[in-house]
Parts: structure tokens; C-alpha cells; sequence
């Protein structure tokens, strides 16, 4: 599938309440009580009513295997399910220490040392997830990482998180910003 | 090293002049006389007066492993060498089949298989490359390969492309188009 190229603008208004604006490390981004969430396959004109703006574009895997791609695949669950009225964006910034390394070396790291392919697992398919990358459209975070799930698995979804957080990978985030919301028609579904 | 955003625009005017313009495999490029390379860190506009326009980011090795790293740092020369009056600008779009495959799958077919690395390695430090990610930023190409050489190792350059277009790596290469260019202020310099 050809990359989708995301525009999230955070402002007044949107199709998804920020209900908590958390910095976890690094520079914090400005409080904004809305997020529109844009999707198309070239690159996009930033709006002129947002507060801040940032890019991703999906892609191919970097670090998953064969096997794993198989296990992911069984399991994965698409965004946009009815009941996922819960999301979160997570953007992130890794060192420039990680990304001097060989990609032996950050593999070695990610999934050896960190379990992150592993644990992610684990969560499927309550916590649907799509990945944006970031750095390559010089943008100030890496990765835009994005999570859906109902509200009933937002317990399981804060594990999740304590445990990537907790795992040597994480010694390489230098910035993250974790945006909890909720969808704005939520409260329209039967 | 954060990655440098590129846009490559060819027209009428620009400090390299087009020599040659072949299209390998799929759709070729318009016919322009001259290309200008824009760096920056950040997105830029595209101008109005470019026949065409490509963007492309540096990045972080996608493929390369520690030995190979340290390898290559030994040899690679910089751009924009005094003698180094020749370049080739050669945008690169492989098959969905290639994204599809998981990251240890793309490597025996890279390295093992088609010694790319290998390859490039024998043209170092004669043949002075840059590689830019496309893909990520809707583009038409997955890549933009960029080289830099003197004229008198422009035939070495010649057996480099055939080497690697029988690889079996190429198999995965959809759209291909070969620009070869001259220096303008070349015939300046002592």
C-alpha cells in the first residue's frame, strides 16, 4: 500500500477532544483543546487557523521480520472501529545517538534488548495502533505513533505504555508528548 | 546528523546541466536543460518556474550493519569535490512486492543476494553518493540516488550501473531514470 501522508493540526476545533497534554520529556506542545486529523496520499498545506502542525507518512516495516509480520498480520486490528472511541498521540523524538547507530545495532536494541515488537503484541488487537514517520519530512519529532482503543482497555493501554517506557529503547527518547482523546461524536453512538 | 531535505527542480536554469536524460524502466522525466539542487532542514516550496520538481530527505542507514559502517566511513568521500565536475541523479521507484517484504527479507535480497553494499564499496572513494528517502514524502520515486565523480572515472561509473541493474535486487526497480550532468561553472575552474 502506497505511504498516507497525515497533517495533525491541534486547535479549537476537530474531530478528536484533547483530554489530557502530558510531557513526558523534552519540549512540551502547546495546549490546544481540539485535533483534526488529515489524510492524503502527497503532502498537504498546513491550515492557517491551527495553533501547531505536524507531518507523518506510513511505510514499510524497519525492524519487523518475517515471522513476526505473520503474527502482526493475524492480529492487527483496523483504525476506525466503532467502539474505539479512545485514541492517543504520541510523537517522539529519538537521540541522534540512535540514529547513528547501524541497523543491526538499533534492531539488536528494539527487539532483543526491548522487547518492543514483543510487548506491542501483547495488546493486540484491544489497542489498534498506526505508526507515522516523522524525521525524514524534518519534522521536530520522529514518529508520530497513534493508538485506538475503547474506553474499557484505557488501563491496559496505560500498561502498555509503562512498559515501552520502562525498556532500554526508551534511554533513546530525548522528547514525547503523550495526547489522550476522545473522539468528539462518541457521545452521538448508540 | 539531522537528515537534509532536498529539492532537485529541473528547468532551464541551475548549476548542473543535463547531458543525458534515459529512462531506464517505466515513465520518463520531461526533457529539461538544467537542474537546480535546493538544501534546507526543512520543507520547501516548490518554484513555479521548474518543468518538474522531486523532493527527498537524507536518513539514517536502512540496511547497513556495524561492520559495513565503519567500512564505508573509511572510504566515503565528500560531495562537492573540486574535480568531481560529473554527476548522476537517478530517482528510483521499486514494487509494492518490495514494500511488502519484511525487513530481514529486503536485506538477503539487498546484501546477501545482490551485494549492494558490497558493489558500492569497490567505486569508493572515485564515485562520491548521496541516497535521499522519497517515498515518505508522497513522492513520485522511493529514492533519489545522487553521485559525484571526475570525468575520468565516468566509465567506472558506467560499470557500477550495469553491476548493480543485474542484480537481483533490480528485479524489485519499477521506474528508473538516468540524468547525467556536467557542472556549469565546470569549465571555470583551472
Amino acid at each position: 500500500m502506497p505511504p498516507i501522508l497525515v497533517l495533525v493540526t491541534g486547535g479549537s476545533a476537530g474531530s478528536w477532544r484533547v483530554d489530557r497534554n502530558l510531557c513526558v520529556r523534552g519540549e512540551p506542545l502547546a495546549a490546544v483543546s481540539h485535533l483534526r486529523v488529515h489524510e492524503a496520499s502527497e503532502l498537504l498545506p498546513t491550515a492557517a487557523d491551527a495553533t501547531w502542525s505536524l507531518r507523518g507518512s506510513t511505510g514499510h516495516v524497519r525492524y519487523v521480520e518475517r515471522n513476526e509480520k505473520l503474527d502482526l498480520a493475524t492480529v492487527t486490528p483496523p483504525l476506525a472501529r466503532a467502539e474505539a472511541t479512545c485514541a492517543a498521540l504520541i510523537p517522539i523524538r529519538k537521540t541522534e545517538a540512535w540514529w547513528d547507530l547501524a541497523q543491526d545495532e538499533r534492531r539488536a536494541i528494539l527487539e532483543q534488548q526491548s522487547q518492543h515488537i514483543r510487548i506491542g503484541l501483547a495488546y493486540l488487537p484491544a489497542i489498534a495502533r498506526r505508526l507515522y514517520h516523522a524525521r525524514e519530512l524534518g519534522q521536530p519529532f520522529d514518529f508520530l505513533t497513534w493508538f485506538e482503543f475503547a474506553p474499557e482497555h484505557a488501563a491496559r493501554f496505560d500498561e502498555l505504555l509503562v512498559a515501552l517506557r520502562a525498556s532500554h529503547e526508551w534511554s533513546y527518547v530525548e522528547r514525547e508528548v503523550e495526547l489522550r482523546l476522545t473522539r468528539v461524536d462518541a457521545g452521538a453512538r448508540p
